[in-house]
């Protein structure tokens, strides 16, 4: 990777320590983009199984060889500049819980997405379940701290998988009213959940509001597979937002470099942001860059490891560079139960997001096992942390007021058509 | 106090977050510099017990009123720009081990200080002891992220209180050869400490550098009490190092608000500040502001809350403005055990006072129970980790070249005059 071993990980650091300031590196993140524009010109990114996306980078001045695709970095930045909102509105069936994400607005906090276990308060653990996901769901709802309710709090293992992402956006409509995030499942699956919410939330379409955030991933190194791809563009034609993220484990699946993984990152969610900016001019996104020391001799990742600080401060500055919201991790670690390991790298991890200016904070409430496992104890735990350092009010916030009736029997007759 | 309610927590950290850069609210700094000087002329600080102080401001015009002093904030902003340096070496007995203090280097981090109790790893307690002490010393001399190796890590209960700070200073001397910390027992004690720590560390006086650095306390509100006084005063005449800090219960010994707390305490170590450089100009200092929302209903501080990393963010600012290095707060919290509580305040507190530029990180390593205990585990597992986040090689220190036979035996006879 070009340059990147030219900048150590200590020198980024101490680049930001000791100055009093978090980010304002403007030499680093020139070198840092120059590099990654260097990467997308002479490697480029593969686009998978997905003609469509092919055809539109010719059309924009991609250098198309088989599904790769040689991009010109300045001219990505630029469109994304020149089209994508620097806030946006997510939309609630509530009105009063409707968020702004980015422009200087406070971080909006989310619980942990997609762990298919559960550890109980007893110490039990158990596969996730709709029973349990509810459970999940209210107690986001309850919390004020997480202003939104996530997507995949936990996996349904007792659902059928075609019923899944209706269920859960089911489950979010009916227990909660704030915003939530869309599914990813298929395009078809994240349309018909878009059409779902939308008639729920029942407000027509605006300019900078939309309803549903979708967390659309990379395949680091420098790839972009078919589903994320067709769901992208689906989205975006929707007019809903797009969280694109480059989720990186150093040393595996990008280099073991800060400066390295954030070239590479930088590069993956260049191109992916510039992508529905092309689908879809001013649709909402968000940028993330989620690195994760990879390790060597446990062959897995090291979540709340300070590389992935570093990663995160310089991640916030590269996405104000290109004036879009960016998203920050919580309290992601490997620890096993809510330790003294879980609660330091956790809450690290969450000052470090905090700190930089993420907008979007995922993963902020129950995380534990490198994400396999959704604590109880600790999502709450969490959540008030949360809740007493931005001086949030500590009463839950009251439940919902019900889903409309026929709207929720019309949803349930479309989960299994 | 003037001001700060005017300032609501909510606002402080609003103008760091979001913004991505921490502490760097121009508008917010000069109105609590403002508010501390009308403390200063208005209310005045009382140094209690020590007439020569008195006398001292009398000679550089402070309005002495018994013993309340109105003091002319601008003024002693300027005697501190003019003599204070910004940085300043604490020299050990190895050479190597010389660290700079300010400056952009990298934060020095020091062991947990002042703790009566010891939580051992099979979960017993007990009582600080000689024998305990010594084994602290030698962790935190192991220890690769530990520059500095503190002072009174536990209270020796089983060495006759006039014994202990020698014995302690030979503790540090014998079993490492990094740089600690002084006494503040008494001004006797202080300078006993200092006379034979220059002589083990045995290199002539040179501007810029000294041996020792010391804890020098306010007693807020608004009150130097009469052993910090002599203390400050025969340190800086010795031209050794004083830590002048305010440590504030907010809502019980400082006003509620974190803007209040600031503009106390700022008031308060200016004094204290300037006391130094008008008893010996150019002497090195340290500020520090260690503020702990004080819990009305367990009458208890509250450690690792998010308005002590406000205030420590801002002091940072307040001491840069005034050309200091500045004091960070490490792993501080309330638990009792090393859990997620443990383990997410104390990380909050480090990260806080890391990402805000903090030279010297005091309580870096091991503290529990509102500092009232030092646990083994969680001292490893803190230094482990500092390590870690600055990419120092992790073996450990090798142990230190012995200390000078005669000179240990001179120093013991010492200890019993």
């Amino acid at each position: 990777m070009p340059d990147s071993r030219s900048i150590p990980n200590h020198d980024l650091g101490m680049a930001l320590i000791g100055r009093g300031s978090v980010g304002v590196d403007e030499a680093a993140l020139r070198r840092i983009e120059d590099s990654a524009d260097r990467v997308l010109a002479e490697i480029g990114i593969r686009f998978e199984d997905d003609p469509e996306t092919l055809d539109l980078w010719r059309l924009h001045g991609g250098v198309v060889k088989g599904d790769r695709v040689l991009l010109d970095g300045p001219r990505l930045r630029q469109i994304i500049q020149e089209n994508a909102p620097e806030s946006f509105t997510l939309r609630a069936r509530n009105p009063d819980r409707d968020t702004k994400i980015g422009a200087g607005q406070p971080p909006v906090f989310a619980p942990i997405y997609g762990a298919p276990n559960v550890l109980f308060e007893n110490g039990e653990r158990g596969s996730g379940s709709l029973a349990i996901y509810r459970q999940l769901v209210s107690m986001a709802h309850a919390a004020p701290a997480l202003s939104n309710t996530g997507h995949m709090i936990c996996v349904l293992n007792d659902v059928p998988e075609p019923a899944r992402p209706m269920e859960m956006a089911l489950s979010h409509l009916s227990l909660s009213d704030k915003p939530f995030m869309g599914s990813i499942a298929s395009p078809q699956a994240a349309v018909e959940v878009i059409d779902a919410v939308s008639m729920a939330v029942g407000r027509k379409a605006t300019t900078g509001a939309c309803e549903l955030l979708h967390l659309i991933n990379a395949t680091p190194p420098l790839v972009y597979k078919e589903n994320p791809l067709k769901c992208l563009r689906a989205i975006a034609q929707r007019r809903q937002a797009c969280m694109v993220t480059s989720y990186m484990m150093m040393g595996a699946t990008s280099p073991v470099t800060v400066a390295g993984t954030l070239i590479q990152g930088y590069a993956e969610v260049l191109a992916g942001l510039a992508l529905a900016q092309l689908w879809s001019p001013g649709v909402p996104v968000v940028m993330g860059l989620f690195a994760i020391p990879f390790g060597m001799s446990s062959m897995l990742p090291c979540y709340g490891d300070p590389a992935s600080h570093l990663v995160q401060i310089y991640a916030v500055q590269l996405a104000r560079r290109l004036g879009v919201p960016v998203r920050g991790e919580g309290g992601v670690t490997s620890a096993k139960v809510d330790d003294g390991q879980a609660g330091s790298e956790s809450a690290r991890a969450t000052a470090a997001s905090v700190l930089s200016g993420a907008d979007f904070i995922l993963h902020s409430a129950g995380w534990l096992e490198q994400g396999r496992c959704v604590s109880i104890g600790k999502f709450e735990r969490e959540a008030r942390a949360i809740a007493e350092a931005f001086g949030i009010e500590r009463d839950q916030c009251p439940p919902p007021s019900p889903l409309d009736r026929r709207l929720e029997s019309e949803l349930r007759r479309r989960m299994w058509m």
